[in-house]
């Protein structure tokens, strides 16, 4: 259908990473790693061409192209979208495992995408643009724990579920990258060049967002940054050597240009 | 989330019912039918919310309430319709039954539901409305089965899906009551009381969009309806007697006032 390729494209491939890491991490044949990632894919695509829409964020570039909505129109932009949800559970369902993790990896995702996870924290982000008071670092966190964070924590942790693995470390993993990731978009909200970026920067400053740049400053928002990834790259003490692609991971988004 | 449960009142249940219809039929308990039947509803209400937004069918009135965009905005319109996507798979995910047939209706679900299903009938409506000629027959008949004919199909074929039967025959109800369905739609969209139908009528003739009746005339629309619930009771024939309850709901959705 026309726009779930084109949303797909030109990605960071971040989520997908995590997953085929941590599948290699539990020794899970890479079919089923590789439908797990494109999954993981179909949803974040899915869930930037709804926030791109007119009544969301309202955002006419992504990955340095038009919006859906731009190349074709909303109603094509909503059904995109809306595909590309089911796209992801129809690849989970089909993947070359047993039934009990393929069931297991469902509902994982069904959870972190819906009501109680990214729904809710993009739900919030809205909510706050229209708040007469700015968020407390606290909410921000909350926001950005239900919006970006629940998909890295599934992406992390699908290969332990693969598996059949404690899931927990890759967890804690996901939950610290999640928020460096988070707070280094605020950052390069303000420093970041749009070229690289493939989106338009400063809109937050601009519509008097409370960002964890806004709250923390400048410096003090980077530092912060720095001791996540610290904490991410511990939680992977228990995979020893193992993670350090990982590692390497947690270190980029902290220091990557888009 | 506002706007979940709005979505979810005063619909027919005609998708819950054919669940629980044909759980009962192949000896499914109780709970893991009610869990199959909570998710095609919470599915269906995901693509009404969605159809009803101004970018889609534009419609301000639904189940005799004003839609969720009215009621609130588009923005949690869209996010409701989201939200109750991801729940209606998390419902099947946590089925009382084994991981097998709980991953099988996922798998059919998300077929249903996506590019190949719902998702593309509805591209194909909304396509029509900008096309330079009206539909033909052939044509109207390929984007009803997506859009309304899949969701029925997995709904009337989830009992023998959960009890490891052959899903056939009830596959071949539902295309057949699916048709009915939409026929008899087009009737009441001409002839019906908009106070009993819950929903603005009189849209698709005022809309110059081609239908079943605009097509074939009132009088054969009617005829063929009828023909096509004889079709769904006959396809009925291999489970006798019990199936008593699903050849009546075939002669319901014809005579339905809404």
């Amino acid at each position: 259908m026309q726009g779930m390729r084109w949303a797909l494209a030109g990605g960071k491939g971040l989520r997908a990473f995590l997953v085929l890491e941590s599948a290699r991490l539990h020794g899970v044949a890479g079919d089923a790693a590789v439908d797990a990632a494109a999954a993981i894919e179909a949803l974040h695509a899915y869930s930037l061409i709804h926030d791109d829409l007119p009544a969301m964020d309202d955002d006419d570039l992504r990955r340095g192209r038009p919006t859906v909505h731009v190349q074709w129109d909303e109603a094509t932009a909503i059904l995109a979208g809306d595909a590309l949800q089911s796209l992801a559970f129809e690849l989970l369902s089909a993947m070359d495992l047993p039934a009990a993790p393929r069931i297991a990896l469902v509902g994982r995702l069904a959870r972190a995408a819906g009501a109680a996870g990214m729904v809710r924290g993009q739900a919030l982000d809205i909510a706050a643009e229209t708040a007469p008071v700015p968020l407390t670092l606290d909410e921000i966190i909350e926001l950005q724990t239900g919006k970006t964070g629940a998909l890295f924590g599934w992406a992390a942790s699908a290969g332990a579920v693969m598996a059949g693995a404690d899931p927990a470390p890759l967890e804690r993993y996901a939950a610290a990258l999640g928020l460096a990731f988070q707070i280094a978009d605020d950052v390069l909200d303000v420093e970041g060049d749009a070229g690289l970026a493939g989106k338009r920067l400063g809109k937050d400053a601009a519509a008097g967002k409370a960002t964890f740049v806004s709250l923390l400053g400048l410096d003090a928002a980077k530092h912060r940054a720095a001791e996540l990834v610290a904490e991410a790259q511990l939680a992977l003490a228990p995979y020893g050597e193992d993670a350090a692609a990982l590692r390497e991971a947690a270190a980029y988004v902290v220091a990557r240009d888009r």
